[in-house]
């Protein structure tokens, strides 16, 4: 379907250029100097877990179930934080291993061990030849550098409005036994928002991959960054594994990473019990013990789901004005000229949009030259090719509502002027 | 030398046998159970660090020089962090990444990276077929797992009064590439507590390595854990190199594991420019950002090298009785026996002992029996295999003095029922 840009007279559409380009000057004349590329939460939302600080100090007791938080051992985590993270994950606390502050770190781990020493008794990776992943895409940058990292060839497949193309995924890993594993970022993914649907859940876990070594990586990195009192539900992915006789199939990860501070939160993994004794078996070559003292200080802050749920409910009311800014600015500013589209999350960090064919590097570029610096075109693909140019990362959380305000006027008409030049080129 | 009970009257060991045994039921009637086995610091050492508790708190600022400790990035570390780690390394902070709690995740990290991408733009070392390491021993059985781990050939070289035997290593390294590394803890090692003579520093930095992709892995573990005001002095690593124009040879390693607490303390790693580009660049795939909270309560309590200093004289007060109990309780059981040597550390967290040829093992059986947990004889060689069967290494931190005192009662009576039934048995 044609734009309005592109349906317009030429010398309207010449007309219109004109105008956006005044509009262009009158914004470079600001001298913006704002930010919308990075998935951080504000200070105000930081400033949420700042209790957490007072919840260990010099007095008080450094043991959790008479373990002792301060000095070596208990190498799975501590049991009261292994349970809040089994209830988050909805699985047995037996499983989950709360270790470090980093699930991408867990998840690196789990690839590196894949690839240096093999999963479940198979040849190493490093000794397969071509190793492949799928990278449902859009999709996070940081998943897609692990695999490429290690040679692996990240294959893109699409992302719909219910989680990966299942068509797709399910005739590519029955039918090549090089596949390896496929990127899951089941609720509110990265960058669309997308919350995989019950029947994506299933066919995930019912997939019958020809390698035996394939594995869903499960980061569900925002299970609970609902926005709205009514957050998108996720299927049980250990259930709908279980159902289908898969559970060796999955690694499922998580942390408080944007629940209470980024970089000094707490990450997990779970699987199958079977998976767990080999993570275990490898990681205990890898690592000494987790660091307790914070894993004491989140539970006694955060207590329980229901905690995390309550606390989550203080970042939603920070956060949900600004994507709401984003989505009455982008109406506003683009509604009715056809030329882009974006997701409506109600949970997560970004918002995923998308603008004509060939337009996103151009839009980021004119965005960057008017004062606004956007995730990079391209980023959400792996090796970084979108192959329409048309996908753009929007991470509305971390500036003020005014910074974002700003920023996004800036950004309504770079998309305008690109896509009006656009259509001008193709006369 | 023949010991004492190899020179007695075969009617006067039998006699002697039969004392030690009856010895044995009085302690085994006691019921003990003791553990000498671990390196970890006692109760009333961690509570030393209570006070770091109280550093960050709800109210504090939580920023360091500008940058947010409660927010992601600051890949490196937070500068004072880093200043701090820097003055302990005795290198340039530019140089020093903080990251994580263990030190010995980062070692693994880097046999790891060498293992899958290799070093310097050489090949990787999982393609280059057989890659050894030489590993000084008695060692620390940690670092021997994560190059066995890769399937790394672990190489032991003797360890001598002042470090390696450096004739062996020189020799071995310049003949053979296929010799990658070199495992070091280079003051008060584990167990032996030997710090490397000036001499040895320089030929390990002045090594004529055949694979170019040799590193020296320098853990400088104990490098603040002395016994006594005037502690071992250990030559510069960074300054040895530099002399030898081998900047780019080792990789140096430390933490505040056993300074602050176990498992939630900062680890380091040091290196020259040129690797500490390489390992940024690795570990930006690997990780997020570091626990910038943790550093921020070290910063705050530690304050600067002198701060260590002070604050392990602390240390010291509490672990040296336990190493003067060890020297005393040896000498008074087992001087004159010629059965047995031990180490004289004047720092560190172990004292390593030698009984006879083919005693460990039993001595190790023994105590156990009789309800002390040792470490397991031959950890500290490479596979666990002592050739000659007579290394254990003595931990004695963790236990309270009168716990220690019984184990070590417990101890010098398995080593002379040992030592004499080995006599009895020559005959």
């Amino acid at each position: 379907m044609a734009n309005a840009y592109q349906t317009m007279e030429t010398a309207e559409l010449d007309a219109q250029i004109a105008l956006l380009e005044q509009e262009a000057e009158r914004l470079r004349a600001q001298g913006l100097s704002l930010d919308m590329a990075r998935g951080k939460p504000s200070q105000e939302q930081t400033d949420l877990s700042r209790g957490m600080l007072d919840c260990v100090d010099a007095t008080c007791d450094l043991t959790d179930e008479g373990l002792a938080a301060d000095n070596y051992g208990v190498p799975d985590g501590l049991p009261s934080a292994r349970r809040l993270a089994a209830e988050l994950l909805q699985t047995d606390s037996a499983n989950v291993l709360v270790i470090g502050s980093s699930s991408l770190n867990l998840m690196y781990d789990l690839v590196c061990h894949a690839y240096t020493h093999g999963i479940a008794g198979n040849e190493p990776w490093c000794h397969q030849g071509e190793v492949k992943f799928l990278c449902p895409s859009p999709g996070y940058d940081r998943h897609f550098r692990v695999t490429e990292h290690f040679g692996i060839t990240n294959v893109p497949v699409a992302m719909g409005v219910d989680g990966p193309d299942m068509d797709e995924v399910e005739r590519l890993v029955a039918s090549d036994a090089s596949i390896k594993g496929i990127w899951c970022v089941p609720k509110y993914a990265n960058p669309t928002g997308v919350t995989y649907s019950d029947d994506v859940v299933r066919r995930l876990a019912a997939l019958e991959p020809a390698a035996p070594d394939f594995r869903i990586f499960w980061d569900n990195a925002y299970m609970v960054h609902d926005l709205y009192d009514e957050g998108d539900e996720l299927l049980n992915i250990f259930d709908a594994l279980a159902e289908a006789g898969h559970d060796d199939m999955a690694y499922v990860f998580g942390s408080t990473a944007k629940v209470t501070f980024p970089s000094s939160g707490m990450a997990f993994v779970a699987s199958s019990a079977a998976n767990m004794r080999e993570v275990r078996d490898a990681f205990a070559v890898m690592r000494v013990s987790p660091e307790k003292i914070s894993q004491l200080a989140h539970v006694r802050f955060l207590k329980d789901a229901a905690g995390v749920r309550a606390h989550m409910r203080k970042h939603a009311a920070i956060v949900r004005p600004r994507f709401e800014l984003v989505e009455q600015k982008l109406t506003d500013g683009l509604g009715g000229l056809d030329c882009a589209t974006w997701t409506h999350p109600r949970g997560g960090y970004f918002v995923s949009f998308d603008g004509p064919e060939g337009s996103a590097k151009a839009i980021v570029a004119l965005a960057a030259e008017l004062g606004v610096k956007l995730t990079g075109a391209g980023a959400t693909w792996p090796y970084g090719k979108d192959p329409k140019d048309t996908n753009i990362r929007i991470a509305p959380t971390y500036p003020s509502l005014d910074e974002l305000s700003a920023a996004l006027d800036v950004f309504v008409l770079a998309v305008k002027l690109v896509s009006a030049r656009l259509a001008r080129s193709e006369r």
